[in-house]
């Protein structure tokens, strides 16, 4: 068939990443140095080729390199959107099938040379249309957080209520009354109170701590109505 | 590279479309019966390969495909997601752009003997991973219809409030309260009352015609806190 060896001779599939952690109350974007050209040596979000003999599907390709580019294992990974087109890569016409991923901050790879850490506000200059895919997962995970467990994959894995509210506000830009924001997790029914466990150090009294109930560890907890 | 060839020669890359109708108040889905191997002969989702020499990028392939296979234009197109795998087509590693359109029922192209138009509740069985496909883009309208004007893309160019309740109903498979309903239409304002126009031929009184803002023409209006 014709269109398959056009396909196949002229479209070339990769899947990029939007790492996405919380440093001092701010949303960080994990930045990798390509090695290769198109622009190496600039700062670039972490991706790669599909791997068809060892990647079950584009979230294990983009699961690898996350692995094997960044040094990481376990972030919450979800598929953002896939960008397309003849100008996006100078090699010609080119798929991205785009990820966001989420990591608390103290998973994230011990310093490198080659990775660099910034807060999204102040991005430098990114290769292909890496901004627009930045830009779609911003909105993404902003949009998401207004009804979902979603901004707890950038938490430990324990936390109090009190820290969880302030990792929503930051996503949200926004202050969260405290009640309602506690009845809503109530209802979502997605955390559990770690037996006996308080939270330590801290000036104040100390606060119960909570995880994420087994269920909802790889899928997120929805509220339907929103927070 | 050896990465870069490694991609080319593997990995082959389509659009797929659920084109969705509503007609007699429940959702249909458009199939098309496939000419070429592999399933030839069966129903699938109008679906082809990337033109690289013509496509601007997978959104207009989706259009070319809906224009050339099933020979409609216009219809209300988006991005669904990106399926991929080694086992989803038997010719090998592939990825399946898919893309959920809308359209009325009088724009639909007529009768021919390879196209069926098929209510979502009985579909036949469908080849590749389009049962999954199809499923997630009915997720999508259904959730989406929750908070924004995506059902209007059901209607044709002008109709009353009446109708457009029962095609947002129809779509979400519970009845609205009236009230409620106008209040958030006119919340979002994405509605124009076309001047002079009322509907004829009805039983009862006759009802205002409106249609679509031109600014939402192309893009949703959104409820935030939905309907």
């Amino acid at each position: 068939m014709n269109q398959t060896t056009e396909s196949r001779e002229t479209v070339q599939v990769s899947v990029d990443v939007v790492l996405l952690t919380l440093i001092e109350q701010q949303l960080h974007a994990v930045l990798l140095k390509r090695a290769a050209a198109p622009f190496a040596g600039v700062w670039a979000l972490p991706g790669g080729y599909i791997h068809a003999d060892e990647d079950a599907d584009a979230k294990a390709s983009a699961a690898r390199v996350l692995r094997t580019k960044v040094g990481i294992e376990g972030a919450y990974l979800e598929q953002l959107a896939t960008f397309s087109g003849p100008a996006r890569d100078p090699r010609g016409w080119s798929v991205a099938i785009a990820y966001c991923a989420l990591l608390p901050v103290q998973n994230l790879p011990p310093d490198r040379a080659d990775i660099s850490v910034v807060p999204v506000s102040a991005l430098p200059q990114l290769p292909f249309d890496h901004r627009d895919i930045v830009d779609a997962a911003l909105a993404r995970v902003r949009s998401k957080s207004l009804y979902s467990s979603l901004p707890v994959h950038l938490c430990g894995e324990t936390f109090t209520l009190p820290q969880l509210q302030q990792v929503y506000e930051n996503i949200l830009g926004e202050p969260l009354n405290k009640v309602s924001f506690r009845r809503k997790m109530d209802e979502m029914d997605w955390l559990e109170a770690v037996a006996g466990a308080m939270q330590s150090g801290a000036a104040h009294r100390p606060a119960q701590l909570y995880c994420v109930k087994p269920a909802f560890r790889q899928e997120l907890a929805l509220s339907p109505r929103g927070l």
